[in-house]
């Protein structure tokens, strides 16, 4: 029999940020799909809607009027999960039923005033705005004392519970660390005190040795599909240097993460010629007030669709229940990506 | 100010199981939905579908013909994840980049010849049939040496990726412990070392006890929403008496698993009186020939709606990022459904 080769068996794949596997099937994408489709939405919005409750000027839910706002603007969440104003308390039955109180803050982050872009259609000087508004929401939010965790991500597309496609992000920070963070920042530590390197900055050097998953790079970003992606089209940005978290980023560093948000959201949207929906993420350093290096920065794209515009990856039964599983490998993802045009397909 | 209670005030509980915490969010229930609904899918089906590839009689797309089963029926999946004969082998790069050769059985599981029925709408002698064929499986592939882990799961309804409305379900057998069975296990070994008692035993005697989260019992299961339940209405179904394995149970205990099954499925369907999509599966002892008195088998349903049939509750940026996080609390998911009729809604 053929030698074992990633290419075309069934394996398993290591995360060593997270200390778990993901099954690979790369033969299984040949499987015919009779299932859900998704819809597509490309009605043509208006630059300024009326009834939405981002769009500056217009009057919230809660009576509140959004200011006149001209690029970015950001305000805390109505619907907040978490809240700062709580009785703190703890509750302890026979070591198996154990709750916390937990408190935080929960803010929206408006991307542009204009309801009809998305940041694949914005400017990298408009989308450098966003990146200088995260840093300053970083470290506004980790400065508070009960704050030690700052979550910065974006719903993108229905697909992905995004209720208003006006382009903006959230922000949840909280007391705890959340359980994704908290395994990234186990193993991170884990491997900085064994071989006192930083394990992104030293997975980076390696792929960018190999290039067999590298999608694109500026002067001081990197783009890949990791080795161990979940999701089909998953991506990272990941800078070239290590960077514990946003704050420490050079004037120029910022434009060029920028750059590198809006050229992985076109080559996304180019893929399947439709607004590519995805969730996104910045991980990086906790805010507890100590020093990170075996922290690396890195923003996390995890997009739900895999064969078109229209047929998702369900993570469900066997993904839900048992192990994170794909059907197409990190590398074929990677050649695809790589492959596309980074001029938006609506020209 | 008012006193924590997990009732009103955001908090995060401990999954004993697993380890990992989950966000509650007791107050945004109250939150407003705009974004996607989902299709409700009523159309009367017919007792036998022609293009349907799991009817009795039927020409599958390989050309292979179903046999004329008069119940149950069980045979390897088309387009299989795991595959049995596959080159073995590992792949090691820097301690970063890990992979290694997985081999596995993947099989489909027909619940019954009727395409129109689900399991809420069929009787509980025939539930029994499945129960049985679970059982036989769960032996057989469990008994090849190659095999450690054997997971039964039902996917229901498209918008938990089932392509097929036609009742069945899926069992993917493979050589290591898939991530989530293998928290399990390594949490019930823990419990079982240190306190000489079953982790899953000691916890539904609590429940009992205290009756705030029990949906129902019969004479053998009790039904129940965890104390640490993700999904808005999801249930563990589990025995009363230590069971490491289905093979384990009596016949009588089978046919109470079943009548558990379908009093589960009927509560589900008429909580929105909708078909009620969800991924269930059963969690039991590795299949690696050894005992595990630590191992409680137990039924989980993870069901995605959270207000109505049509709107979801979606595991979005926050959650795929960060950490697991629900709207409602484990105590008002029970009541709503320990309140619900056992006689499904379409009568
Ligand atoms: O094999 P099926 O039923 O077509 O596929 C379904 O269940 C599988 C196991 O949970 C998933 O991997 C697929 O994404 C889903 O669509
Ligand atoms: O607050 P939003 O954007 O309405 O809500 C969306 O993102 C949240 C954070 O990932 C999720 O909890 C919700 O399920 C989702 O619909």
């Amino acid at each position: 029999m053929a030698n074992f080769n990633f290419e075309d068996h069934p394996h398993r794949r290591y995360n060593p940020l997270t200390g778990e596997w993901v099954q690979v099937s790369p033969h299984r994408a040949k499987r015919p799909w009779q299932g859900q489709v998704e819809k597509i939405e490309e009605v043509k919005r208006p630059e300024h809607d009326e009834s939405c409750y981002l769009c500056a000027r217009n009057t919230r839910a809660n009576g509140e009027v959004n200011p006149d706002y001209q690029d970015v603007w950001s305000f805390d969440n109505d619907f907040a999960a978490l809240l700062e104003d709580i009785p703190t308390g703890s509750y302890e039955k026979g070591g198996l039923l154990k709750a916390e109180s937990e408190r935080g803050i929960c803010k929206v982050i408006v991307f542009s005033p204009r309801h009809d872009l998305t940041i694949p259609e914005m400017e990298v000087n408009e989308i450098s705005k966003v990146v200088d508004l995260w840093a300053k929401e970083y470290e506004e939010l980790g400065a508070k004392d009960f704050i030690n965790h700052v979550q910065i991500f974006e719903n993108k597309g229905s697909v992905m519970g995004c209720s208003n496609p006006h382009p903006h992000g959230q922000i949840w920070a909280q007391e705890t660390l959340p359980d994704l963070p908290a395994k990234k920042q186990e193993n991170q530590l884990k491997y900085f005190e064994s071989k006192n390197s930083n394990l992104l900055v030293d997975y980076v050097r390696m792929e960018l040795d190999m290039q067999e998953r590298i999608i694109f790079e500026n002067e001081h970003f990197v783009a890949l599909v990791p080795f161990w992606a979940i999701w089909p089209f998953e991506a990272m940005i990941l800078p070239k240097r290590q960077i514990s978290n946003i704050t420490e980023m050079t004037a120029a560093e910022r434009v060029a993460f920028a750059d590198a948000y809006k050229r992985m959201t076109v080559r996304y949207d180019n893929l399947f010629e439709c607004s590519f929906p995805y969730s996104a993420g910045i991980h990086q350093a906790p805010t507890d007030g100590k020093d990170h290096p075996e922290w690396q920065l890195h923003m996390t794209f995890l997009p739900p669709l895999l064969r078109s515009a229209t047929v998702k990856k369900f993570m469900v039964g066997y993904e839900l229940l048992a192990n994170a599983q794909r059907d197409i490998t990190a590398e074929g993802a990677a050649n695809r990506l790589r492959a596309l045009s980074e001029t938006h397909y609506k020209g």
